[in-house]
């Protein structure tokens, strides 16, 4: 089984971390193949970003579908999700969606931590789109954001294991995802001190993506497919697919 | 007043028939700015293609903002209003949520009609998108879709009347949304027989859009706006903007 | 286009100043007709006084509305509101109601601040009205509510404008609406210093009215018209119009 | 214990019917006092009428509340029940909301069946005003309105109880609401046919005015009494309500 | 009138209180018959628990429903109601769902205050299982437990007057449900200090047994009857009524 | 890894069926342990049954839980499932649930076809449970329940490949559940004519299964644990975990 981990930011550094830990969780014969975006942004941080990000997750797609049984999209928002479902015949997962839906079957409430004030927003939004908010009971984050991200998983650990204490305890979170890009891999490490069952998106999506390949769905006759048309200005592969070459 | 009517589609033909329901409803003083995408899609008919879309109008708006008072995205699904909110410091509403927020504001309950039940599904997304979902009865349409497209007006006049009578005596609706791009301007043409207060989704965003830049919101100091950041292969106005430059 | 500015509450004062307002955002070519309740309260406060104002604003519309293409019921409240758009053939307008619409078509999610504690549950009340609720990140407002009305606008400034900062930064909120009659007007005078787009309720209703009449929605053939009836103890000019005459 | 019944239709022989069945399910020591609005409808059946009938319950309640344990508003609508549950010292019930709570304390899904297809708005915004909608199935009545009223109640018979099969055995109810005041105190007679646990709304509002009556509720240090305030043109006794007097 | 007051916990000294509150509410006519769990625990305190504990309460029913009119379920979580609704030919209540509905009916919106910050998500839980929770404005609590719960409705009183004045000043209750077993029968203790209007679970509970008793529902031709079957390891009572017998 | 596939209800052979299917889609080193309900009912298919099966299958689980790395609930209704997980110390999954959620990562809309309409309110039921209902599009199933169960599979093969066209054509799902004991196992057969991305139960639920155990989820600090306490009747080994002995 050969899962597409596709890294919407330009970041490979990003990518490299989260590849390690979705083979961490990834059993035997399952062979995880790393792509990073070659154009957009850095790192995805708002929904204007994300918009132009998903039309390059569907290039992206389109281009390295080969021999692939299922794609994790592994950036900020899930970005492209809804349309790649649409327009591909395999799973695709995001990150976020996974990380809520895995919660969900893992306890009755759950909840967010995160590392800044600036994700709750986004984060709340993200469980909206999966339909699930009667389940969540909101972001714990600081009050301030950061100043410097790289050394955060250290630094913050003590800030960050107190607010998973006050999303189980304060707001009755069964489940706590543990998330942003820059906390991949914290969840299993803090977990003998933290409050709570811990998710990593990470984790959490590389397992649903090879829970769903398992499966084996027939896209044969799937309904709502787009009709064949004719375009300007995308690349080949995707240019084709959305022609019915 | 400048409103930039921006067609996400690249048939001018529509953009045509759009600009000038949008100038029979603007009252003097307001200039209609038409502006037709050069790229992507001849009709945007899917969520891919709205993802596609979606990006090239943050593209498109980024680069004829100047002198904009309020902006209307004129496309199957308001693709990128969103994402262009989050960005533009102006106006942008969509058709869509337009016209359902117009047909909130003229009664309790509001329906939409439609030439072809593979667009049901696609309007029951725009009405949970702007959250409204508690006052829509439902979309009304065919049970087949009509083979051709340019003649509905006239040759399927009698049964959009029909349906329009089902949807406020059997689902219950006051307000009666005509949607769909080729029905476009059809509203007060059969309202005389029609049951219920028809929209027009076109006419509805332009004087919401009127009404929005009326207000003359201060963008000053809004909250949410994305930090600057580089960016790799967008157009050079959207990269500039989002560069902070 | 003449809109009829209907203040339920018997303080004409106060009418004056949100027709000042009114006149403000609206374009040449609109005049907009001052009517102030010549019984009931000097101020409406409560949902009985609403049950009782709304059956006046009944009245005074069925005598007022000759030659008039919009209504602006302008109290607490929105009293009459959906009994008036069932009633009468024209537009009707809440200055609640449009201004929640209006903020849901600037930004995501819209958040009310307020001079006083007092008015969150009510504002709370008239958010759940329109539907909106899911976008809807509270209300903001003191602790406690202020001695005197009069000069809040003055004294209150630094207050209110922290209350907005506090509803985009905590809640999250895109939109502020400024809520409350003695804060009419303010809204632009504080965008400079505030946060999050400032949405002032008169001037919003004042363009949604505008907007709605200028769509010229048809009423010839509109559902749910109540059938005709004889009545005892109304106002003639009302009687007349539910007796069918 | 003395529950007022008030009618707030001008039709007396409505009062005297729902008297029978009030009486008939009050147990001994519970006084049933009748009242009939004197002016106003004949019978209440919009949304308009309701505005103004609400008006004149408040005028009734605040003439009538002497030495009353408990009020019954006994009208299509429940008008003015909000309003006088926030103005009077006492327990407040109206037919349709006490019969939806009454349903969904007998069963987990309840249904509305009625006469006629112009009531299936009104009961659905009936339901939803209580909250409850997630637990309700909808209403089942005849594709027309019945020519005559007078003997519906005999020449329909047949009908309402297969609409009642339906409510259960294609809709998923356990409970069934006989709602419409031509129907009133029907239910117990279908029961022997009808399919489902059904609920005469009189009866209902009865049994919870009685126990709601029983719980002897101190409203001495209640939430959210309006503030006393001067009025024009009221009844004298709800007048001096108001004012504190 | 017989009412079975059902104590799924093992200890009578509980039942002793219930069964003083209910007959104190009860009018003549009405007989209390209590009941007491004889396994199971001494108080049920958990979902696992309340899972257990209403196949005993199904077990109960069977063996002592001769001759009753209605069922209270009186322990926390309402163990066994939906499954009891669907078995037995008579009414059920739970406390913790009569309370809710009882308080839906004396307000708008009502509020919990409970002893303890444990009680708070299990609240939650149960106003979500009615379907209120849009007229659900919290639990309000101490932030820690109680050492000792046999003295709290003395020694905790003048927290618990506090805590039903936040839920009405700050969160917009107009009814206080005052929950836990250990704080049965306050409410009308401190009702003339407490703020809004006040109502015991217990008391509640019980005249809405009354009220279901007293509509004399017919289940003679209910819907969702389970079909007969035969079980191996139930009660001889409950078995039989299984097995149609 | 070992899954424990539990069956609350009686009947090997349907155990036998199961675990045939969760053998297929599990990969190597996972191990299916199979478990057999020894009291009960031969199959459970109402609310009152499965409140006892619920809490046999505590007593199961108790007793078997030894090695075992995740657990399958496998009934209708997901028996005891949310009592498993406060209770158990490792993941637990029901079949019911496992489909919603595994639809839900597949497309955006789900349906559920199955082959009897006394079906259609208990998977409803089962939908809402996961808070999932925003995405679901309802149930679609023959108008009549079959005579005979043990053929279904053959001879409603055809009917029940209709029904996913209903499913998606008409009610718009993307992806169609295949729900029903009788039905297990007929996903994979009809997929190649039916229409939509199909959905088997039990093969959902076991690769959900093994995905929760692959995430190895921290219990140590789970939050909501109940508080150690005696019993009286229960098993030893519930009783002793639930004594925390």
């Amino acid at each position: 089984m050969r899962i597409l981990l596709l890294n919407p930011n330009m970041t490979t550094s990003m990518t490299d971390q989260m590849v390690e830990i979705a083979r961490g969780v990834a059993g035997e014969g399952v062979e995880i193949v790393p792509l990073t975006a070659t154009s957009g942004f850095p790192y995805i941080s708002s929904r204007a970003e994300a918009q132009i990000a998903g039309a390059l997750v569907l290039e992206m797609i389109a281009e390295h579908r080969e021999g692939i049984d299922a794609v994790i999209i592994a950036a900020f928002g899930d970005p492209g999700l809804v349309a790649a479902r649409e327009l591909f015949d395999l799973p695709v997962v995001g990150v976020a969606e996974a990380a809520v839906m895995t919660a969900a079957l893992l306890g009755d409430r759950f909840s967010v931590v995160t590392f800044s004030p600036h994700m709750a927003r986004w984060y709340t939004d993200c469980v909206e789109a999966t339909g699930l908010q009667s389940r969540f009971t909101g972001v714990c984050c600081p009050t301030t954001a950061p100043k410097e991200l790289s050394s955060i998983q250290t630094k913050m650990r003590g800030d960050l294991i107190a607010l998973t204490r006050q999303a189980t305890d304060k707001d009755g979170a069964d489940v706590v995802i543990i998330g942003g890009a820059p906390l991949a891999g914290l969840a299993p490490l803090i977990a003998p001190q933290a409050s709570g069952i811990l998710v990593d998106p990470v984790a959490a999506a590389t397992l649903q993506a090879i829970a769903l390949a398992g499966l084996s769905p027939s896209y044969a006759r799937r309904a709502g497919r787009p009709v064949a048309k004719k375009s300007t200005g995308l690349g080949a592969p995707l240019a084709a697919l959305i022609a019915g070459d």
